[in-house]
Parts: C-alpha cells; structure tokens; sequence
C-alpha cells in the first residue's frame, strides 16, 4: 500500500528529514532496497550498508541521521517503528467476509458476517467465530471454541475442543491447540487414561508458531496470556501457564503444571520441566532446562556449544575421571600433612 | 453423565462411606470442587486441601478416610480409580454413525456402519475401519491402512499408507503414521532415496499426541506394541520397536531400528540413538539420550540443570581446563615422589 | 513391477553372476528373502546372513559374490545400487492427472494437465502446479506459490505463501513452508510483529521429512538448495540457507538467518544457533549445537551419553564441585613451591 513519508511519519509521530510527498511502495533491507523502498538500521554493525543505500528513507536513530545519504525518519527504536510501518505498507491479506461453500459449519455454531471461513475448513458445534477472522482452508476448529475478533488461523489449523482465542491471535499451520494432555495413570492391567477435561484460554494478540501444539488441561484450563509469541514445534503441556508478553523460541517445551512469569525469553530448545514456578523476567538460554522454581530475575544456562570431536571424546573422558582426580589431589593434601 | 455414589462404588468394587443415592455429575480438583463433584486424594502433598474440599465424595486410601469431611470413596491406587470414574462421569463425545457428505471414501474402502466419517476427511483405497471407529474433520487415511474398533483419529490427523492400528486407540490432531523413513544413500551424484516399504503396526490401547510421527518401516514394519503412550511432538524413527505400555514423554526421539522394551519410560526431550536395544523397565530422565544396548533395567540420567548465566560461564571454562588441571596434579604427584 | 535380473543389470550397467531371465517382483532383506525378492549386502555385519539367504539375487560387491549361495549383481556400492533398483520394483504410486471434485482451485492458479489434485487439497491463487506433481488429499497450497514437475506433496501439506519448490522434491505429511518467521520487536506495549515478507526457495530432489517447518524470510526469501535431505520435526527458522546435500536428521533445528554449507550431517537433534556460517562438509554429532562459525571441516560434539543416575549424580556433584579441586590444586602447588 503506498504511501508517503509525510503521512508515514506523521501517522507515527517521528521526525522526517526528507522530501514528505516521496511515495515509498514496500520496504526493503539496506543493502537491497531500490528508490521506492523504505528501510531501516538499527543493528550498528551495518552502519556501512547505510552509506550506500538506494532506499527512499532510512528509518534510524537521531544519532545517525548526518551518515544517510537519503531521507531519514527518525526513532529512538528504529527496529520496532519499522515493524509497525511495514505494517501498514505490506499488510496481511485482506479477509474476504463469508463461508466458503466447501467449509462444513455446524447448525449450533455463530460465524460473523465480517469472518472468513476458507475452503475445507470445518466449524464444530457451538463455536464462535469473531468480526473479520480468518479460519483459513482445511483448519478445524472443534466444538465449544471462540475465536476472537481479527484472528487468523493460517491453514491447516486445528483447536480440538473447548478453546478460547483472545482477539488478533495469530496460529500459524499444523498448529494444534486443546489436544488431551498426557495423563496417565499406572494400573496393574497398564495405563489409564486420565480424561482431560480442561480447555485452553490463549489471550489477545498472541502469535503461535507453525506445528507448535498447546494441549487442553486436565481439570482446569491451560492458560496463555496477552501478547505472548511462541515460535515452530513447541509444545506447552497440560496446566501450564505462560505469563503475557514471554517470548518462546523454536522447539521449547513447558512440561504440565509449571508457570512461567511474565516477559521471560526462551531461546531454542529451551525448556521447564513440570510443576514449578518461573518469576517474571527470566531468560533461558539455548537448550537449557531449568529444574526447579526460579524466583530471581536473571539469565539461566547450562549448555555445552559444539567442539571438535576429537578433543570433545577427550574432554569426556577427563570428565568421567574426575572422580578419580579428586583422589588423587586427596592423596596429594594427605602426603603435605 | 450423573450417576449415583452407590452405582460408582459398586461398578468399580470399591468401598464406599458415605450415603450411596447422592449423585454426581462431574469430576474436580479438592479445591475448586462442588457439591456435585467427585474428586481424589492421591498426592499426599494435598491432604491439607482434604480438609476443606466441597466434593460430594473423594477417592483416597483407607489411611485417608478419617480426615475426609464429606463421603469417601475407598481405593488403594486413588487416582487410577479416579481415571476410570471420570471416563464414566465425563465419556469422550459419542460417535454419530456414517460419513459426511464432504468426506471422500475410495470404492475400495470399507467401513464399518457403526463408524463415523467426519467431515473433510479422506479415506483411501482398500482401507478398513473398524466398528465405532472416529475418523475425524480433515483426517487423511490413505491406501491400505487398518483402524480398529472404537479408534478415535480426533482431526487432521494423517495415516500415509500401510498402517494397522489396532483397537481403542487414540491419535491426536497432526499426528502422521506411516511416512517415509529417513533411508538416503549416498552416491556420486547426491543423495539417493531408499524406497521405504515397510508399514507400521501400532497395536491396542495405544495413544499417541499431537503432531507426533511415526515412520513407516524400510522393509518391515515399525510397530508399536499395546498400550504404549506417546506424547506430542516426538518422533518415532523407521523400524524401531516400542514395547508395550511403554511411555513417552513430549519431544522424545527414538532414531531408527532401536527396540525399547517394555513399562519404559522417557522423560521429555529424552531419546535413544538407532540400531540400539533397550530391556524392559528402564527409565531415561529429561534430555537423556541413550548412546548405546542397556541390558539393567534402572534410571538412565546425564543432563545438566540451568544454573545462573554468569555461574555457568565459570563453569564452562573450568570444564574447557580439565585437561590443564589434570596436567597440574601430575606435576605435583611427580614433585612428591 | 517384475523385472528380469538381466534387464535390471544391464539398466544400471552392473555385472550379473546368475541366470538373467529370473524375474524379481520385490525386496526383501537378507533373511526376510523369498525366492522372487533381490535384497543386498552392504553392511559386513550381515555377510552370515548371505551364506543362507532364500533371495533369488543379492547386490553386492565383487568380493563378497563368492560366498553367495544365490544370484549376484555386482556393484562396488551395494546400498545406492539397491536404493535405484528398489524403486524401479517398487515405484511411488502413480499420478493420477486430474483436479478430485472436492478440490478447490483458485481461478488465477495455473495446473498441469498432467498434475493430480487429490481429495479436499486447495490450490491458492496465482500458484502453478507442474507436470505431474500430486498434490495430496488435504494439502493446503496458498497463494503464489510454484510447484516444479514430478513433485510429491504427500498429504494435508501447507505451503503457506510465496514458496517455490523444485523439480521432483518430496514433501512429507504435516510440513508446512513458508510460514512467518519468528520475528518480534520489544516495545514498551510488548511485542510488534515484524511483518514477515519473503518467501521460500526449495531446490530440485528435496525431501523433506513429517512435521518439520521451514519459515518464510523476513524480507529475503530462506533456501533449500537441491538435493537436501531433512527429516522429521525439523525446524528451519527465517532467512536459514541449507547447502546443497546436505541432511538434518529428525528433530534438528537451525536458528534463523544461519548458513550451512553444502554435503553437511546433522544427527539427530543437533542444531545451530543463529546469524552464523557453517561451511560444507561439517558433520555434527547427536544433540549438539554449533555457537559459532564453522570455517574447518570436520566433525563436532558436545554431549554427554547418558549412565546410571546415581553415578550420573555422583559425576554432577563433582563437576558443580570444579572451582572448589581447582583452589585446593592451587594450595597445594603453593605448598610445594
């Protein structure tokens, strides 16, 4: 959607050093941008790309505004400006209001008239679909679900039963939301399946990777609160609550019952295990676990990057002997004595 | 569905305290309990909560009984009885007999009359399913594929081709059985695909979570024996071997051609390398994988909780000088000779 | 398909010790053999199994053809010969042009007449299907995508947007391409989504394995390049370009904006963190992650096989205990000096 600098920086309150009536069309890195491209540098380490840029303008920081050699819009956070403008020049697909006639809608479900229902997408028996939602081709969303004004769930989206989707809620494909959760109880015949009987309450303006699964809980409900992004292939476990605005990267799992605070990063693979108590504000470092409460802000790790292999073979063997070595420095303090 | 103290008591032989006509109608925790709820005492840790609940009756062990302030329900293994009472409380949604007018069933397919088609699922050439049976919305059975008795495949779930799956058995929404192995050859030209052949077999009582697969065999088949529970996201490799009421937690990997025994149990992000054999009874710990034939049955452990960032950095450095430690000592144990 | 061991040696231009005009009609491994499989010897551990094999010929390689009490067809690479003459026996099911009436097709996308649209795919608009690719039951193409000649998408695949993939690659159930990529700007409101822009570029004889996920790029599109194998529940994050053959076994993940070279292993749960450059020929051992560039080829570890918990316990304790040996080392050197 084109538009022009002046009403760009106008609608979002910066400062434009520049030609206001310029119309930029889309946006575009430093490097490849082209005359009609809005871009942005907020990383320092391509402040050099800022010299050569063919951008229309460069969002960016006051500091670095002598350095473009084109328009400037001014910010103090130039990375998230640019998200919100590209926002408004590249928006998402426009929905397009009525139930396609291969969607199956149950009797007892309420669509909006504003809501899209795309082709093979299936509405199960009392669910409610929100004003301008998008429930893209082949999803399904089971009985006894509302989803929210404004959501999108991308394609092949499935909500089994008895979840709640805030409004402006983004699930990607494959993603599978209020699947029984794995509870099972040992008996002398074998297991037993424990029914789930929870449902699953995903916030407002949360975003849900592709193939990413958020089970049902077993008596009460699974929780997600506001604002929370969770990346590809993670799994939230049954009771689990994830506090708004905490960010989980690719492959995290959050084992049942625990609760993670508010605003807390987790890097890929990350993870918790279940029925414990995370504070607010805590970060967790790649493929670490944390194994117990945390009630300190703060950054946990506990992984070992990648090495050769023949010194990594060494290394573990120095470890496996160090049983062996406190012995001897045992053998040596007593020898001093 | 209501039914009274009196019918539970005696269907599951199970002593009762208490008056025997009143009736309940669903199942809730010790605290969040009405006066129409069922609900159980298992881990000690809540017995405070015993004292105050409002259930109509709890499930708890003889030991228990005198504390409780409403009726009691008297089991030895409570939350196992609690499991079956609930299914009887809370049964899974009734299946409505027949195939949906959007469902596509090939010509050579057969399927049960008691079974139930939904809508937008696929079943495809010479495929049976079984009496009661649930071939959820946007499920795709393909060519060859069994699926037992009272099976339940709850949406969008993908059976490939060549796959048994035996009765009662429950497969969560974006589970895939019966996809391609991972067999590459490698040549001069790149990579070349091994045909994989085999099918899976997954036998009764079997449950399986979201978004899991389990690949088809090479040349035999990758079976999946009774009662054996798989959580989400895990990944069962071609021609592994699950022995029965094994269990495993989410993202567990098992690569391909290894046989875990029986009543095993991994815990999340755990897994097992390939061409590996795994006895009876073994229990791994989270993100433990399993390098090589364990023949004891026993715990399995080797990972590394999160600690403090900064902490762990120290850590990981005195690790990286072991080599430099040991060499220390040496140097000392000569000086004392 | 049958075959005769004589048009089978001669398509591929191998020796045959045996009578040409046995017809074949399948595979089997050695011991599994019937008298009208061909199966092959390629891993020494199963040479035994040779001497009593029921097969009517065994590829294998010249100095093994003695011991063969059956047919030989000899090649110096028994295990790639065997994966192409398999799937001359046992070809992919064939395609069956035409678009199923419970198809949806776009009126702006292009398809072969030569392509099958399977039951309940949707194809979106402006996307091109080629000649004789099959687009499986429950697949979801979105818009402005292209799918090359002779491609497999297997069943209830998603190719959310903007994704082109080669000619003849495979895509398994459950994957989903060109999802948005996990892009997120922290706000004093929270998290901005960063509009996710580019697209997917897959290569020619791709597979791509159950479940996994690759991302669309921010603003330039994320790369498969030909021949890359990947397994399932694979993450590929944004802007990720993957090497030519190169293969991630399952569960792997790579972090967005990393580059892997060409002929790469990944085993089985290993990854990369973001922003980094592996070169080609690097292989990475089981669950180990790569933190920084990669420029020497090789092979990379860093995990820890499990072992008993309580020697695993034991093993924890000392190495919490480091910076404790490391001080009494030091005193003792003090001592001695």
């Amino acid at each position: 959607m084109p538009i022009s600098l002046g009403e760009l920086a106008t609608q979002f309150g910066c400062e434009l050093i520049g030609d206001p009536d310029v119309v930029v069309k889309g946006v575009a890195s430093l490097s490849s941008a082209s005359p009609d491209s809005l871009s942005f540098l907020s990383n320092a380490a391509l402040k050099e790309q800022l010299l050569t840029t063919k951008a229309a303008a460069v969002i960016l920081r006051a500091a670095d505004a002598d350095a473009s050699p084109v328009a400037s819009i001014i910010h103090d956070d130039p990375y998230a400006c640019y998200a919100r403008m590209a926002a408004v020049l590249c928006p998402p697909a426009v929905v397009e209001p009525g139930i396609h006639p291969t969607a199956v809608v149950a009797a007892s479900a309420t669509v909006a008239d504003s809501a899209q229902i795309a082709a093979n997408a299936v509405v199960g028996e009392r669910s409610v679909i929100g004003e301008q939602a998008f429930v893209g081709p082949g999803t399904v969303v089971g009985p006894d679900c509302t989803v929210g004004d404004e959501c999108r769930l991308i394609a092949n989206v499935t909500l089994a039963r008895s979840v709640r989707v805030g409004v402006r809620s983004i699930l990607h494909p494959g993603v599978v939301i209020g699947a029984d959760g794995f509870g099972n109880a040992m008996s002398p015949e074998g297991w037993v399946k424990v029914p789930q009987l929870g449902g699953v309450r995903i916030g407002a303006d949360v975003e849900i990777g592709a193939n990413s699964t958020v089970d049902c809980g077993a008596l009460d409900d699974t929780v997600i609160e506001d604002g929370v992004r969770i990346d590809n292939l993670c799994m939230i476990a049954h009771n689990v609550r994830v506090g708004a605005h905490t960010a989980l990267a690719g492959m995290v799992g959050i084992a049942g019952s625990t609760t993670i605070g508010e605003r807390c990063l987790f890097a890929g693979k990350a993870g918790a295990v279940g029925h414990i108590t995370v504070c607010d504000d805590v970060i967790v470092a790649a493929r670490t676990f944390l194994s117990k409460d945390v009630s300190e802000p703060g950054t946990y790790a506990a992984s070992f990057p990648a090495t050769n292999a023949k010194s990594w073979a060494r290394q573990l063997a120095r470890f496996r002997r160090l049983g062996d070595l406190i012995e001897r420095v045992r053998k040596l303090e007593k020898g001093r004595d």
